[in-house]
């Protein structure tokens, strides 16, 4: 069968499945911790500063001198994050993710709202990191040039399979690239800023170019206008937050104290992530990297657009070309870090996408099947939905960076401010709970800090919903929407179900039906028929009827001849058909039973062939199948199927067990 | 459900079903039986005469003189077959298709090879009639040339569509086009010879250009090259012959004495056949049309290629433009009776592609479901088939008639030949049951006649297949070649089923199994749940036990003390699931209780949802169908679906109700 084959090449691919007790706690100690929870917050320095640089480059080259202000602004919202999510990770020391925070506090809505967002936040995140590893890859390998939307597909594929073969056994793998790119960055930092302070820095490949403003910007950041500019530069370089959450989803991995050691990683994560981010744009700044949305209209040299085929590269990579030389290896390396980190980056997507789609089955926003964990303790329902959805990104935004930029951080910060929302109810309840002054206190400074970080990612919202909306973040906002509804009508579905199946006064777990009434289908007297009717006998029902129908004449009487000649001790019963048809005269005869004695229950016992081949199915049991479809709908009718396994069928059978 | 909007749809379209009876004779007299039979047969003379002109072309000018008597030959094997086809019709009163007679007299495998050709021809039937019909229709509204492949194809579907809505209520509707066609053919026919007898036959359109012939064709038909096209063209012109048999298959539906009418309306086709092709290369010849494979570069005027744009019309087309002149009303109704005879050829294909899919499926060479009729008397897989090849066919040969016509006459001569052989056979039987002189004179003189049909259409078959083999007779040969392959297939998978099910000394229609042990599958204690167990009660088993798995331990808790609380007189046994996974855990239950006591009966009890909607199966019942599947594998054990409607199933239970 084809479900075989597939279960087959799922098995090469992905390997044996894990036990349960695999999940059991490897507790990380922080320096471990730091690089599995880092990789997305970190990786975003590749591109963040980037965004920054062509925003503000519409402006002209005036207004690119202002990057380091913007740095700032989005350090501070960096670190004002990180401080708040110190607050989370010990007020929900067993790993409150943002969904649940919002879900707890402030009610189903707020959480399925968090969900909405972080969902396609995962897809937005693997988009981007690998479409932005993809560009990282082809300033390494020029002759890729082109090719980005091809690499981030293939990249995304393979991290598929990697993560349906379970991605736990990676553990520490994590930690060596991680500590690579964060040497990489911050030794060329230090290198750069030895050069400087030396009069050494050299400058950027595109330090030459002039920048040609948009129209209405020949004066630079000036007017509404401007300040719009500037804001949206702000919005852009805020993808520096993105992946801050991660450690506080992950606390129980934590070795103890948990709570301490996260808040702790946490606080380094920030100050890491912001040393980075400021040495990239100290660094862009000083060296003149001038990055544009379009090179070719944008740029000029010496007064003339640059020739064709101009590759531009991102800042970190004209950094390293300027401070360590193009084609010397501290440059492959620095650009190679970059790279594998933003995988790395959107592997933590295919770890957490699953992970909240199972607690969203688990409450019931999705279907049961996903709650239970598939094969290799990862969730490989949730990890396909995720492949899916970032490849269909890549492909509609043509691995584009600075497009995909714009769905992005919306999401982001959609769950940080309600889950510091969130926080601040939380705190407001725990210190009615406290008496003690001491507990009070810090309880009140918890919730100060979180008010501070709610207020400061509310301003960042309305920020990036006001320069974002219209660039592309009403297509994630639609998608958040759309998927709000879809859980809302799962969840709604299951709750009617529930109402309408939940055991009442009525229903008596003692109360059996009167009678039996037992119907046999019979096509031939043939051994399938035989087994039927011995089971129906055995369960000794009320009455026992035999039945066929009257397709041809021919074969009914062959039928009648052989069930006379067997000696069978139960009445066959033959059923006109005037259309030549199964399906209506079986209906009618089971409706006009259920009619003559409504309080019987009928037992319509199907004789069944249990084939090997995928095409004997077209030539067996269709026929069976539509019965079956059509008992179902009535009531007080139960389908007994009686299989007969045909010799081909004992090799399927084989093949399902060394699956499973 | 996706299916009840088919099934509406296909209400819409195809109407409601047909009871039996309708089917029940309605006799036809020969002036009606004759247009139904013979549409098929007489549309021929639409192409057959343009495919021997065109082939006699490629050798210039001089060859296309030889055409009448080409023509003549095919006329003398179109009588032959026609006489041996009247002493099927005497032979087999009760309707011997080519199938049956070579089925019963020459063996399965003699029969299966006629089954397949006749199956190809009959999709052959339709894509060359539907795009000769195009190309009349683009005679007639030359704003439609280049869209052939369009119309034929549009023509198909619309066919197709008033074939499933059941056919049988518009048979007397053949019979006025048949007639006018007759009439305007024989009518045309008739001004045309008195023209040309009183001088006034005018020169076709494409009289007066000079024909360039093939390389190698220089000096005409001479040599070994010219013998064989020769008898190429002579094999496009036996497509005069297709249709013939169609009567054989229908004496059934003749009024009495049914062969004998049947045979005079065979020798009245054979006649009008004849004399209408008589006619076309007799006017052809005098008027000089000129019809080749490609204007382009087979046409001179005065010496120099044709301008572009140049539309070649079918040969009675022109024919009708020089004997009425162009434009003129008789000129549009014999175009206008020629196309519209054509769609009715196909349309026999429509009414003999199922019939004979039918009889196929009864025999066991076709799945079991084609067998039944669908609604409204029509086989309505068969239709679907038939259609199917058809547009294939039309769409990957562009609607060319003339490529098609190599695909198509093999199959037709193969069918002709072997139902002659099986004749001869035939006639030999009934030779040694006779002892009376008279009928013994009869049956010889029978046999006679159809051992020269025999000869005959051999001898044409070998040279069709020498002729047209590479033309493209081996796509039909190899479609007839696979086909047989899977007829032949499923018959033997049905004859070793029906081996590996026969009744045998050891099945004992009245052994029961030892035991009954019941099991109930639990999730949540609720309704559903609670209907099973009263079901399985009722049924008395040996034993009853109810399992759930253990998949959340805080749901299995609740599930453990809802059971206690309800004190449900059945123990239930918790599952471990080391995998998190449902299957698996059931299926190592079952088996140890197989083997525990494997003469056992096991009964599984498993409450479904019954939904309404489709997308609530994909939140419902997912699990319920993995476990039936993999129960189905093994013996000993018996599955038992106890349905619950939920409210949402009441719609769709109703709309069920309406459409069957």
């Amino acid at each position: 069968m084809v479900l075989t084959i597939f279960n087959a090449v799922k098995r090469v691919l992905v390997g044996k499945p894990f036990r349960n007790d695999r999940l059991a706690h490897t507790l990380l100690p922080k320096r471990i911790a730091l690089p599995i929870f880092a990789s997305d917050a970190l990786s975003s320095v590749a591109y963040a500063p980037d965004e920054i640089l062509l925003t503000l480059a519409l402006a002209g080259v005036s207004a690119v001198a202002i990057a380091p202000w913007v740095g700032l602004a989005v350090m501070v919202v960096l670190l004002t994050v990180v401080a708040s999510y110190r607050q989370n990770v010990h007020a929900y020391p067993s790993g409150g993710g943002d969904y649940e925070i919002a879900n707890v506090n402030l009610g189903k809505y707020a959480g399925l709202t968090v969900a909405s967002a972080l969902l396609v936040d995962y897809v937005l995140t693997v988009a981007v990191s690998m479409s932005s590893a993809a560009t990282y890859l082809t300033t390494a390998v020029p002759s890729l040039h082109g090719q980005q939307a091809a690499i981030a597909t293939t990249g995304v594929v393979i991290l598929a399979l990697v993560n349906l073969r379970g991605i736990k056994e990676a553990g520490s793998v994590f930690a060596v690239p991680t500590y690579i790119f964060m040497a990489s960055i911050l030794g060329m930092t230090a290198v750069g800023v030895f050069q400087a302070a030396t009069g050494q820095l050299g400058q950027a490949p595109s330090a030459a170019f002039e920048i040609v403003p948009e129209p209405g910007f020949d004066e630079g950041l000036v007017g509404l206008a401007g300040a719009f500019l500037l804001l949206r530069a702000f919005s852009s370089g805020a993808a520096a937050l993105t992946g801050v959450e991660a450690i506080s989803n992950g606390v129980p991995n934590f070795q103890k104290p948990k709570s301490k050691n996260a808040a702790t990683t946490l606080l380094l994560l920030g100050v890491i992530a912001s040393a980075m981010l400021a040495g990239i744009i100290y660094l862009a700044n000083a060296t003149k990297v001038h990055i544009v949305l379009d090179p070719a209209t944008e740029f000029l040299l010496n007064g003339k657009p640059l020739e064709e085929g101009y590759i531009q590269n991102p800042a970190i990579s004209q950094i390293a070309q300027t401070v360590f030389g193009s084609g010397s290896i501290p440059f492959y390396i620095v650009v190679a870090a970059t790279g594998v980190i933003l995988v790395f980056a959107s592997n933590t997507a295919f770890n957490g996408f699953p992970v909240l789609g199972s607690i969203l089955a688990q409450d019931g926003y999705l279907p049961r099947q996903l709650r239970t964990r598939g094969d290799r303790l990862a969730f490989s329902n949730g990890v396909l939905a995720l492949a899916a959805g970032a490849l269909v990104l890549i492909i509609a935004f043509n691995a584009d960076v600075t497009k995909l930029i714009q769905l992005y951080i919306v999401g982001v910060f959609i769950s940080f401010t309600m889950s510091q929302l969130g926080m601040i109810r939380h705190w407001g309840r725990e210190l009615k709970l406290s008496k003690e002054p001491a507990v009070r206190r810090r309880i009140i400074k918890s919730r100060t800090i979180n008010t501070v970080g709610f207020f400061m990612t509310a301003l960042v919202l309305v920020i990036v919903l006001i320069t974002k909306f219209s660039q592309g973040a009403w297509i994630a906002l639609l998608a958040m929407f759309v998927l709000f509804l879809i859980m809302w009508s799962i969840r709604a579905h299951y709750d009617n179900v529930a109402k309408e199946l939940a055991v009442d006064e009525d229903s008596s777990p003692r109360a059996l039906p009167t009678r039996v009434h037992a119907v046999l289908l019979v096509s031939h007297v043939r051994k399938p028929v035989l087994r039927a009717l011995a089971y129906a006998r055995a369960s000794r029902p009320s009455r026992l009827d035999a039945i066929t129908v009257d397709i041809s004449p021919e074969e009914t009487e062959a039928t009648v001849a052989d069930w006379e000649k067997l000696e069978i001790p139960v009445p066959l019963t033959v059923l006109a058909s005037p259309f030549r048809e199964t399906v209506t005269p079986i209906m009618e005869y089971i409706k006009n039973m259920r009619r003559d004695s409504p309080r019987d229950l009928i037992v319509v016992y199907i004789p069944e062939y249990v084939v090997g081949k995928w095409w004997e199915q077209l030539v067996h049991n269709q026929t069976a199948l539509r019965i079956k479809t059509r008992l179902h709908f009535e009531s007080g009718v139960m389908v007994c199927s009686v299989p007969w396994q045909l010799k081909s069928s004992e090799e399927e059978a084989k093949k399902l067990q060394d699956i499973q």
